[in-house]
Formats: structure tokens, C-alpha cells, sequence
């Protein structure tokens, strides 16, 4: 038996809008420690994962592990139905093939409940190497997803350079180039609207701007977004989820990730390419520690699967 | 020489808007009583009937009863042209083929008006057999709409059962199930927010979504919806249109109904089938009185004409 | 070195969303006098003009005059990166083919910046003829861009008349026919909200719909909206641009004008024709004097050229 409850419906609502677009399929992770999701998108060129910590909800009870496999976009249209101020409960029985969502509004005299069927869904838990970023950039979540917006009319791939100043975004495109320079600002009266770069040394990368652009569509979630960067890592945007009320901050991370022991994501071209395993120590983040199933016997996906990032390979 | 004036014509906006994509030409009865209309929709399953009645216009004028056919979508076109606060006038002398809309605003320094061709269309009034319904539910308007368009998401049909306890909607899709249980609940604050529940013995049914969706257009007409069921008739969705300042309230009911001697509209599959004639004994409501016109000789329409039923007939 | 900066920049992005859909390619004209561009639509019927004064600006300086070529849709979009409250200065080296546009935050935290290269662009500058309108209506831009919309709905094109009680606008389609009168109204609580017309003689044009309503594209500039009209001249749209704190109105004119020595409007049917060149007198308005270097021996375009209007000249 499974069942999370969160009076907030809302929040679960935004998590899977932010979602839906970036990953079509995905196994949840039902455990002690909390629900979860790691999952590649399909092209294999971004990781996703969100942690909501067991302490988050308003009610929470997991008896056994449980993996769930669910369409995200499926998921997405049951949940939309859920109003922002629900109630939502999602539970599974054991040893069924369903998942039920349930909405009850704060009166209580409109209950909904929405049965959907699970998927079997093969995926691999993928180890996060720990990192120690050269570079992080913390930033209002607004301008961020301004900034993807504003350069997506201009050109394919953004160039991020972190220095002491601040962080610049610059593309080039057929009608001509683009550089968004911004500050380290800490002197703002709402501590939500500071730009703060925290940084080693400057580190200089190449990202598609459509997986940048679809990060972005976390900024509900967060008033601030932070992007770690190092030359030879992926870059990681995050978006820690605070809700007033709760025990514990949520996090939910949009990962570019290498993929253990197969892909190995090369930022500045995003080209991929097979390379050795490399065994994770330790996790990334305390919280992602039940994902440490992940075992090391894990078979290289097969070419064919990753033709899916030939359309990101075309950058200049 | 017919004439109507109404202050607030965004009334009549909003009732063309709720009706021009459910028919597309309809005959407008203009009689001492009021300004009617009564139509079936272009696949002869849902009837559509509104009631305007002569004391609640600021003028109204009708020397003798009058017939006009429009096409809704081109008469929804002009009326689009008048802004909310603007004055409607709707006039049509003896003997013409035209209709005139004049739209004057509050300061009277802008005034148009809008002539249209009336159409030859050929129609018959149904008489609307007494019902005594077993149930009636009367909840928000606002809420039937979002539970229309929830359900649309997941499947085609919706079941609604009405019991002591309240009223379910459910459905059934390719991605899974979806069950809506509003209670009864008349301890709200503001009475728009009730849900009533008057049965004298439980009733379930089945209808087409895409039709019960369609209803839900006249939302922004009233604040409560009332569905009125039996086992044996057509649903009933019917909101009323109560304006402050007007003597009278106005009333537009959509209606799910048999079309007298020639459909009988089975409500759990959408079948409809030819029967004998049923003669109708009173007017479901006395402000429909005057659709007593409706012979009782008039011709059973051909089959070929009742084709467009064919696509909500793939009810399971 | 040219160089002009603008406080609230968002004035600039509206001026270019109002020209973007009507002209595609054009020069902007640099000069001590100001920030200048006039472009005839690509179909050659309408001529679009503006005029910024170099004492408008924040800033301006301009060393020699500078012509350049730029596409109004690209430039809108590097525009659009810019906030309504963002600092916004363009700027030319001299010798160089590239623009940049530069956009400062209020809190100087995040700077932007944009490279456009520009073009060669082959265009002569008109001389607009001295007119004396024979009737000018001065009127709330809203309400005339909600007539174009609403008669857009109706038919193509429009007969505007203007008499002593005010100005009728006209349509036929084949739905019906809509007039629309607005009568003079100077005693109104807000001058802008003002109706007012100044006539020498009745006059009635046809014009068509599509092109004024594009020229309602401008109404987010300006409350007000002049239109002059003679019997034998195209119709002027104004829109003047004053801004709180500058010291002198920004104007931009929408004009339908002649092309000197080239085309001769006719807009009754909006049908052109080759006619000998009209020597101007004087400029329309003392800004637009800078525009007097178009001269005389400018060759007439090849009737190739003019195709694009074909497309409004089947006008009833």
C-alpha cells in the first residue's frame, strides 16, 4: 500500500506540466524516503529527477518500495483536473496495476478520483557522480526563463560564460548575435530577486537553447533557479521547491547528466558518445540516496536508442 | 412591425455565443409573448430553446407574430460588434426580408447599426411532452462546465447518476477512468454556490460528452445550472437567466429532448429510433406556450436527414 | 557615430510591432533633426512615416547623416528582448554595416546586447505634397481600432464619410451591411476621450479594411487618432507620440499617400496608376523637412513592382 497525500494539489499539478514536455514515460519511485523520478528525456540528452521528501507531505505511508510507471503526459491530463486549492491524494494497493488520484476541494463536496494504468517501464537508475562545480550561478527563476526565451528568437545554442562579474548568455543567429550579461546583485530587498555567482574559476560552456528553454518550464515552481557548472560536468539547473508549511524543501533538479557508463555528455558540442564506466562514489545529493540501486551491470542502451539526439548534434 | 430594446445587451451576445456552434440556423418567433427560439441541433440530437419574454425588454413592440430565420453564426458576427454596456435594439418591419441590430452606447455618441437578410427556414415546433423528472440536480454553473471539460480530457460519454448522497459523473477513456461525486450542499454562504438534489427515485443515464460540453457555453448566463433526469426522457440542462432591474426572468433552456413523433432520443445510448406519435398534453413550462403551435400532422422527417446522429452513436 | 537612448524603451517595441506587419524592409534615416523612417507597404498602396526628434531622446547624437537599412521584422524581434522599462540605446559606429541595440534593467544588474547587420536597401524618399484636408477627425484610437475589427468581421472594405454631425463608417459583405456613426463629442470628462471634427466640406472615401486596420496596429502609441481626408487625396492616419517627460511630441504618421511622380492613389477604388510627377511645394509638417533631399529625378518603378496590388483592387 502506497498513499501521499498534499493539501497543496497545485504543486503536484506544476511538477508534471514542468515535466511532460521534456520526458513522455518515467517510473516514479515510491520509498520510505519519499516519491521520485529520474528519467532521460528521449533524445538521452537531459536527465530529469525530483525528489518530494516523505516529511513534505501532509500524509505519507509506503509499506514497501514500489516502482510506478506511468505516461507523463497522461498523468498531466488527470492531474490538470485537480483544481489549484485540491486536495490530492495518489494511492496504489499492492500488487495492483493502477494508480488512483483523488481530489477533494476544501468544502468537501466535490470528490474526484481518476484511475489510471501503470506501465512497464525499462529504464536504469543512473549513479550521479559527485561533482565539485567550478561554477554556481544563482538566480531569479523569471529571468532565466526570460533569458531562454529572448535568445530562442535569435539563435539554437547558447554560449554560458561565468566570470567574476556575472554570468553572460550570448547566441548568433542568421539575423545577428546576442549577449545578456548579468551582474552578481546581492543588495536587492527581496532576497529572491539576488543574483549571486559563487565560483572557483570561470568556466565557459555550450548548451542547446531548446533544453535550456525546457528547464525553464520549472520557473512555477521556484522564484529562483540555480545553474552549476565545471567544464568537464554537465550543467545542472535546479529548482529547490520551499512551500511554506512544510518540513523539508522539495527539490526538484533538471539534470543534463552524463549517462553512466554510456553516454558520455560532451556540453560544448552536446555530441555523445560511449566511454568507459565510471563507478559514482557518492551521491549528489543526501536526498537522492534511494536511487542508489542503481547497479553497475547495467547494459549499454543500444545505438538505435540514442538516434534521438542527432537533432541537437547540428550546432555550429 | 417588430421592435425590442434591452439595456444590457450583452445579454444577447452571450446567448448567441452559447448557441451559434450547437445550430446553425434557426428560426427566431417573435410574439406578443416574448422573443423564442426552439431548434434541434444539425444531428437531431439535442433541442435548443430559449425564452425571452416581453416584460423583461426595456421596449419591446410585436404588432403580429412574426417568424425570422438567421444564421446564428453570422447573426453571433454582428452582435459581436456591440460592446457589453451598449443598448441592442433588434427591429424588423412588416413585409421586409431584413432584420436590423442597432447598437447605441451609454453616451450616445456612437451608434450603428447592423442589417442582415432573414432566411427561408424550414422548421417545425415540437411540442414538448409533460415530464415529471425523477431527479433534478442544481449546482454552479461554473462547476458543471470544468466537470464537462475534465471528463472531455479522459473519454467521449459520461454516465450521471444521480443518488440521495449527490450526483456522479464518470467516464471511461483509452487512459483510464474518471468518477466526479458532487454532494449535496446547502450550507454555503452565497446560494449560487449550492448544490440541491430534489429525487424521488435514484436515475442513471448516458450522454455524449461533446453534447453535455456544449451546454456548458451558456455558463456565463447564470450562476446555477439545473439538470433534470429520468429514465425514460431526455436530460434537461436549463439555466436561468435572472438579470436585476428586469421584471421577469429570462429563461434559456438546452434541451436534450425526443423530437415529437418522429425521435425518440434514448438518453443511454444516443440512438435515436422513429416511434409513433405521442401527443403532448401541457407545455413543460407555461412560458412555452406559445410554441403550441406545433401541429400534430406534421411529417415524420426522412431518415436520410438524421444522418449526422451516426457520430454519437459510437457510445459504449 | 550615431547614438540615441530612449529611458522607457518600450516605446520603441511598440513602434516596431505597429510598422512590422505593413513593411517589411526599410531605412531608417539618422539625422541632427532625429530618428526618422518612411517606407511604402509592400503592395505600394500605403506609406508608413515617422519621425522621433533628436530632442525627444535621452541622448542623441549623430555625427553625419546615416541611412540604415534594416528588416522590421528582425528588428522587432531583437526589440522584443528588450522590458517595457528597460533602458534602451541603439547605436552606429560609422564605416561599420551593423547595428546594436543595447538594453540596460532599471537596476543596471542585467545588460543586453544586440548585433544586427544591415542591409542595402534600394528606396527614394517622397516628397509628401502640401495639403489642406478638407475634413480631419480627431477621435479615441480604441474606438477606431475596434471599428476596423468590427467591420473587418462584416466586409472588405469601408465607405468613411464625414459631415457635420460626425463620421459614418461603412461596410457591405455578404452577410449584411453595418454602419457605424460617431457623432462629434468634445464634452467629454477626459479630452482624450474626445470626438472631434473639423470640415471645410463633406467628403467620402472607400478605403479597404485590411489596411486600416493595420494601421490600428499603432494604437498602443497614442489615445487619439487624427484622420484627414480630401476628396482627392489619400487619407492620413496619425497617431502623435507624447510622452510624459519629453520635452518635445514624438508624431508617427500611418499615411496613404500618393507616390510622388510615380503612383497615383485613387482611394475610392484603391487602384493605382503611373502619372506625372507632382512637384511638392512644402513638407506636410515642418519635422518631416529632413526628407526633402528625395529628388525630382527619381526614376518611376517598373509596373512589375506593383503587383502586390492586385490583391485589393477587386474592391466593389
Amino acid at each position: 500500500m502506497f498513499e501521499l497525500r498534499l493539501v497543496e494539489g497545485g504543486l503536484l499539478k506544476k511538477i508534471l506540466e514542468s515535466l511532460k514536455d521534456l520526458v513522455n514515460d518515467a517510473n516514479f519511485d515510491c520509498s520510505a524516503t519519499g516519491f521520485s523520478l529520474q528519467a532521460m528525456d528521449s533524445s538521452h540528452v537531459a536527465l530529469v529527477a525530483f525528489l518530494l521528501r516523505a516529511e513534505g507531505f501532509d500524509h505519507y505511508r509506503c509499506d514497501r518500495n514500489l516502482t510506478m510507471g506511468m505516461n507523463l503526459g497522461n498523468m498531466a491530463k488527470m492531474l490538470k483536473c485537480a483544481a489549484n486549492d485540491d486536495i490530492v491524494t495518489i494511492k496504489a494497493d499492492d500488487g495492483t496495476d493502477t494508480v488512483t488520484f483523488m481530489f477533494e476541494n476544501p468544502s468537501q463536496d466535490k470528490i474526484a478520483d481518476f484511475e489510471m494504468k501503470l506501465m512497464d517501464i525499462d529504464s536504469e537508475h543512473l549513479g550521479i557522480p559527485e561533482a565539485e562545480f567550478e561554477a554556481i550561478v544563482r538566480m531569479p527563476s523569471a529571468e532565466y526563463a526570460r533569458i531562454c526565451r529572448d535568445l530562442s528568437s535569435i539563435g539554437d545554442t547558447v554560449v554560458i560564460s561565468v566570470s567574476k562579474e556575472g554570468v553572460r548568455f550570448s547566441t548568433r543567429g542568421d539575423i545577428g548575435t546576442a549577449n545578456i550579461v548579468c551582474r552578481q546583485n546581492t543588495s536587492v530587498d527581496n532576497p529572491e530577486d539576488a543574483t549571486v555567482i559563487e565560483m572557483e574559476k570561470p568556466v565557459t560552456q555550450t548548451f542547446a537553447l531548446k533544453y535550456m528553454s525546457s528547464f525553464a518550464k520549472a520557473t512555477p515552481l521556484a522564484n529562483q533557479v540555480t545553474i552549476s557548472m565545471s567544464s568537464e560536468l554537465p550543467v545542472v539547473v535546479e529548482y529547490k521547491i520551499a512551500e511554506v508549511g512544510y518540513l523539508s524543501p522539495y527539490s526538484l533538479k533538471t539534470l543534463n547528466l552524463s549517462k553512466k557508463q554510456s553516454l558520455k555528455w560532451s556540453p560544448y558540442s552536446l555530441k555523445s558518445e560511449f566511454v568507459e564506466e565510471r563507478k559514482p562514489k557518492v551521491e549528489i545529493e543526501p536526498e537522492t540516496k534511494s536511487n542508489g540501486e542503481a547497479d553497475a551491470s547495467v547494459e549499454t542502451k543500444p545505438e538505435s536508442e540514442t538516434n534521438g539526439e542527432a537533432e541537437v548534434m547540428d550546432v555550429e
